[in-house]
């Protein structure tokens, strides 16, 4: 895939696609990812390629819980890396709260190759968001050295760090897996979640689900987290936000 | 991914996804191959990972087309070598037709590495189908050296065989892109194409467009070719057809 031209009326799909393909080519993905994404990528056509209402509300309700959160904590893997790195690290730092790198496949090969992304884009991130460089500057970047497990799940994916994800009350976890959205969701955590499947397990578990593309909404939370001071919404039902979404994509495939 | 058990309740899809990044790794896929699997994965779990009847009816449509033609041509790409790359040389087999190689993203070594995969897969073939072996021995494996162009359409992907796809009058490309399905329809074609995306530019512009898995779909085609003789229907409806497999996925939706 060549350079993608902004005038593309297609721009952002294909200027995701290229950045998963060439975080592909640089060892930051696991083999199926680029699956992973594609699926992404039909689910987004079916919901019109833009950020509907209901994800607006739980995008504010996300910033709500992080904001009122005693121990907030991001948690990244790959696909987020390389799609909205420097985004998520800007989160981290109005939040002024750790990013820990937490991978379904893990591998020390692969960890060292997002750790190193993660550098790079925290200068990324401080020239994106001046205001905010003092603090993306103390960002703290975690998943080198777990010393945690989180509990029910087996193999290195339960990994975690004790002053990270392990003690954190409210998680945002942008494109997990079902399995370990089950696990946090089962130690007591508030879980906020990335997923653009309405349908899915993750979807279904997590306490918050934005159902938006990454690149588009993460940047809306930021403002908001930069700019305004949000309340949790004590009646959040992220049941009916879900069927809100499924109701737009039936709209669009009608 | 490791070896996925045969027991495991998605064990067709997680095979599929095996052979597509083993594929990968073999150097048979462009970058976004993955990706598109994705897609049509998101597609496949809406229509229910089933043959629905509509697929039914537009596999025995195509089975009839392809029986019915001068030249019949079956063209295939790097997924479609990858995920069904026996099925189709017995396809081809059974209706003493070419296969050729015409992918998008053309380079030399994808094209050898793809020639060199269905080389390999005409003997798995032959096993799989011992009643049609003759015959498989005998499929012309065209897409080495192209000697003509589909016109209308700009760089390597163009490029095609004169005794293969261009002088066919009924061509099954499963997988096929919106572009070239356009250019070969406008050289008064009849195309036929294995699409999991309904309103895709492939599936709205083909002649008849199969809404189905690939793997699931062809041995049911290569069922009726060995052992029927179909009748074109001349009231076909791609259109019609194509709203009934919208109409599951909104039922499986709701």
């Amino acid at each position: 895939m060549g350079e993608v031209p902004e005038s593309h009326p297609r721009y952002a799909s294909l200027k995701a696609r290229k950045q998963l393909t060439d975080a592909a080519s640089a060892g930051l993905l696991a083999d199926s990812a680029l699956i992973a994404h594609g699926r992404g990528e039909a689910f987004d056509y079916l919901i019109g390629e833009v950020t509907c209402d209901t994800a607006r509300e739980a995008i504010g309700e996300v910033a709500a819980r992080l904001q009122s959160a005693d121990n907030p904590v991001i948690s990244v893997n790959g696909n987020t890396v390389a799609l909205a790195g420097p985004q998520m690290i800007a989160c981290a730092a109005a939040l002024s709260c750790p990013i820990e790198v937490n991978i379904y496949y893990r591998t020390p090969e692969r960890m060292r190759v997002l750790l190193s992304a993660l550098d790079t884009q925290r200068q990324e991130a401080a020239a994106l968001y001046p205001e905010l460089a003092d603090k993306i500057a103390k960002v703290e970047v975690l998943g080198a050295n777990p010393d945690g497990r989180i509990p029910n799940l087996d193999g290195p994916r339960a990994n975690c760090h004790t002053d990270g994800i392990l003690s954190a009350d409210v998680v945002l976890v942008p494109l997990e897996d079902g399995d370990r959205c089950e696990a946090l969701i089962a130690m007591g955590k508030t879980v906020c979640v990335v997923d653009l499947n309405p349908l899915s397990r993750t979807a279904r578990m997590a306490s918050v689900t934005i159902v938006d593309e990454l690149t588009r909404c993460i940047p809306i939370l930021l403002t908001i987290l930069m700019n305004e001071t949000k309340l949790p919404n004590h009646e959040w039902d992220n049941e009916q936000n879900l069927q809100n979404a499924i109701k737009v994509m039936l709209r669009n495939l009608e």
